[in-house]
Formats: structure tokens, sequence, C-alpha cells
């Protein structure tokens, strides 16, 4: 099987290669050769197959990054929610135009190869009280969410003409993120957790009962992984998954901190910002996934355990990264 | 006022132009200038203001078709259906480049113009047994219909930047067109009602009790005129409205033809055709329409009155252009 992973410098990417060198894929395959594209060449992970890092941009993908025989993309690239709102022909270019270029690429193979697609909960409105099932509107509130959500729609209509076969993952907020705290307006869900764990304060700009929909590292990697073997004969002219999340609190978060390292959490200040508060409110914080589950997408770990994951997967690292 | 038509050489931009030259605006506004544009240059109606017509290609707007100081831009362009399946790059160019150039035409104003987009019926699917609400979920069977969606979602994101101020109008099957049957899916709706009564022969392909959702030309000019002038501030960021058409079905549409013409409904001759029943299996036939009631959307006229408007309206000219 050959597989290119484009958006391999991200720190989904990077997890996914890594994956793909070590274990292959869910049910045995193992790919002949790996392709990692990023605008930034990505690091290359050993594996007993051949592994190729190209660097470039996607809206004018360069025809190596997915060559004749291709049989499975996983496409990561994007510009996320705070470029996209700041930069709003980057977006474009990357979010759509990226996107065209793939669906071209991909038409140009014998076969159309399996596409796994991106998507986000950011796709979606509807705030702190939604409980958003498969049927669920999307109406996005943020240029990310809606490039992405026209996205959709449009790999979901290249699927129906057979020039690839796409599954779109919305993924839910990922936490714990690795690295440093960043501008995204949900940067503080996944600082509350690892700055307290690296003994550095971090900044809580929400209430208590700021609800949100999270998952893993870990749990997003094997939903990307399943979505690339998965039978998708019975999706019929719907593609989009909304995987099987959780719905936390920051209270849980805190708590799950506190049961990992206990006495962690008195590093997080509580420091309202009305400016973080008003985009979060537009989230929706609970999905109710049942569509996921018939498709075989794994049930999420406990909260706890996504805690002890980033220590065990990404804190070494992240400290590395960091200097500390 | 100053009012731009794009598309404006189809037969809905032609009647948008007569309409804004004899009456003006709903509410008594009145056009200052007229801009028509299009892939050929579009006839310009007498008017009492200064009406300009110019020949382009959407996907490279030329700035004068909107220049500084366009407060409304009618954006009726499009590669429909039939076209848009059979030539995908061509559906790409105008439905998805077209409408980001529009966008970008739109930014370079000092004010925020409304924008009347015109989407369709075939952003959705569901089939002949789906009452479809507001909140139903558009999931495309066809390219065009999908590139609407995402052109929805662009237009909305737009107006929620404050680049424009859209409404989206999801248009149903328009009947009875004028002119001659095309090569479209949906052209036996049309024909069945105006080939008798030009005296000639149509052909069925599909049964009696088959469904439809449709409107009047004069309905969709009201709509798109209302959608013109009215308070989108109710709106948030949901742009789109499905407005209120008639669900009717073959037995409906006869019924009408011979109420006016007594006996015409003898010209149409059944032709079962497999192959356009199963495109047309997948169009909604029925909606509940509450959101464009509440904003105003005028109800649609009784079924034997969009047969007699076709005599009133579009007879004459149907038959000097056919040569009958």
């Amino acid at each position: 099987m050959r597989v290119t992973i484009l958006g391999a410098n991200g720190f989904i990417g990077r997890k996914i290669a890594t994956q793909l060198a070590r274990s292959g894929l869910p049910g045995g395959g193992k790919p002949e050769s790996l392709i990692l594209f990023d605008l930034v060449t990505p690091p290359v992970p050993e594996a007993s197959f051949r592994v190729q890092a190209i660097s470039g941009d996607l809206a004018e993908l360069p025809p190596q990054a997915i060559p004749p025989g291709t049989d499975l993309v996983f496409h990561l690239a994007a510009v996320v929610s705070a470029q996209a709102e700041a930069d709003y022909e980057l977006g474009r270019r990357v979010n759509l135009r990226g996107t065209d270029a793939v669906i071209d690429a991909c038409r140009r193979l014998a076969h159309p190869p399996r596409l796994v697609f991106t998507s986000s909960v950011a796709t979606y409105s509807g705030g702190q009280n939604a409980v958003l099932d498969d049927d669920a509107r999307q109406i996005p509130a943020n240029t990310y969410g809606a490039q992405k959500a026209a996205a959709e729609l449009i790999v979901g209509d290249a699927s129906r003409r057979g020039f690839l076969d796409a599954v779109s993952i919305r993924l839910p907020t990922i936490v714990v993120r690795p690295g440093s705290p960043n501008r995204a307006a949900s940067s503080f869900v996944s600082s509350i957790v690892r700055e307290p764990l690296l003994d550095l304060e971090a900044e809580l700009p929400v209430a208590n009962d700021f609800a949100i929909w999270i998952a893993s590292p870990r749990r997003a990697v094997d939903w990307l992984l399943h979505a690339a073997v998965m039978d998708t004969t019975p999706m019929g002219l719907d593609r989009g998954i909304n995987p099987p999340g959780l719905s936390v609190t920051v209270a849980h978060l805190l708590q799950a901190l506190d049961q990992v390292r206990p006495g962690a959490s008195s590093l997080v200040r509580r420091r309202p910002d009305p400016a973080i508060s008003a985009i979060v409110a537009h989230w929706p914080a609970a999905f109710d996934t049942v569509r996921a589950k018939t498709f075989g997408f794994a049930s999420h770990e406990p909260l706890v355990e996504l805690v002890r994951a980033f220590l065990e997967d990404d804190l070494e690292a992240t400290k590395r990264e960091r200097g500390l």
C-alpha cells in the first residue's frame, strides 16, 4: 500500500507517520512506501519501508506528492482557526484551493485512493448548551470552519464521482497538545493541563463550568487510521463522521490533572478574558455520535488516561523543544 | 442605489432587470444605475436610469462589473446541473472560483453591499418521501448542488466578516421555464406544461405520482427582490433561506394544465426513462418553510396561476424564439 501524508510536519501528521512506521495500518496492512509532504520538510521516522519527505505549497501540489499507484492519502494540511481568521486569502489558498489540488491529484490516478480528510468541530456552532446529533447542520462561526465544511462538500462530491473515496473526520479540540501555548482561542484547554505538568503556571480565561468537546492525540490518530481502512460502502453520500470525543468541563480537566499530579491545578491562574470567552461561546460542547460507533470508531478513553498519555508520549519532547 | 446583476442573460436575470426598470425595488427604492453582466452581453431594458451591459468571465470578474458605490449585487451566474456534472472544471471555475471573485469585488467596496445569491434545492437530497425543515442538512447528490452548498458557506462567512451582506435563496425547480426543452434531468417538468400550450407533444419520463418542489418564475423574481431589501440582522450566522415553493405531483401539473387549456394534457406522451428517474429520485419533494415566512417571503400562488402566468409572460417570446 502506497501512502501519502499531507501536512506531515504537524504533530498529528508526525504521530501518524511514526505509528505507520512502527505498527503499520489497523488490521495488519503495511505501507510499501510513505511520502511525507508539508510546507517545511517533515522529519522522516525509521521504517522498514521507503519513506520520502517533500516540501512545497499544497495549492501547487507537486505530482510526486501523490504519485501513480497511491492507495491512501491523509490530508491534514490546513491553515487553522486564528490564522485563517487573520489572513483570509491564505486560508482560502490552503484550505480550499489546496483541497482542490488534492482532488485533482487523486483524479489522475488509475484507481481512486482512500482520502482521510481532517475536518473539525469548528464547522459547527450552537454553543455550550447544544448537544449535536449526526444530522446537525454545520453553521460555522469562523472562517476555518466555513472552509472546512465547504471542503467536506467538495470531497464528498468527488467521492460520489469516483475521483477518490473520502472519509472526513471532524476532529474535536485536541488535548493535550504538545509544545507551547499559542494564540489560538483554544490554546488554554491544553495549557491548563500541560503547563502545570511542566511545573509552569497557566492562565484560565473562562469559568470552571465551561464545557468543551475534546479528544486526545492518541485517539485522534487511532480514528484517522481506522478511517484509512474502514469499509466506506455504507456511508452513501454522507462522507462525514463526528468521532466519539469527550464532553468535559474545565473542572473535569483540573480534577484529572490533580489525580495524576496532586496539587498541580494550583498552578492554574484564573484570568477571565471576555474576548476569548466570546469566541469559545460559539463552540458546541457535546455530540451524540451514533454513526461513528456504527462505523467502528473507538470510544474515547477516560479523561485521566488522556492526562497520563501526555506524560508518556509528549512530555520529554515538549521539554526538549522548549529548553526546559 | 447602484445595482449589479451577475448572470443577467439568463431568464431570471432578464426578468429581474425588466422588473427593476419597470417598478424599481419592493418598498419603492429606485436604482440609480444598473449593470448587467454575463458571458454573453445581456439585453438592456428601457429604463429611466443608466443601464450598462458588460460581458466577461465570472472567475475573472472585471472591476467595472461591481464598481465603487455598488449597494446591491444579484449573483445568478452559474454552471447548472447537467453541465457541472459533464464538465467538472467548468463547474468549479464558475460556481466556486466565480463566487470567490464576487466576494473579492465586494470586499474592495467601502461599504459591504447586499448580495442576493441563488442557491438551489439541488443542495439537498432525501428523495420523494422527505419533508425537509429549515434545519435539514444539505447532502447534495450532484456536483452543482455540492458547489452551491459550498458557496453558501463561503458567502455566509464573508457576511460574518463584514465583506458583504448575503441572503442565499435556495430556489426550487422553476416551472414553467420559457424557451426549449433541454438536456437537464428536470427539463420535463416544464415541458409537460409548456409544450402542450404551444400545441406540441411532450415526453413524460416518470410516473404520475412523481412529486417535485417547484416555483414559478414570477415568484422566484419576487423572492429575489425581497431578499434584496429585507432586514438581514435577525438571520445571524445562517444566511440561507428555503423559500415557500409548491410541492406538486405530475398529476397536479397536468390537472392545472387541463384547467387552463382543456384536453391539453393529451399531448403528453408517457415514455418511462430509468436514467432520468434515477437522478430525480434523489430530489426532495417537500419543505416546511417556516423561516422564509418569518422573514416575509411571499407564499406561492396556486398552481393554476403558475400555468396562466406562462401564457401571460412568456408564451409569445417563446414562440418567437423557437420560430413557432
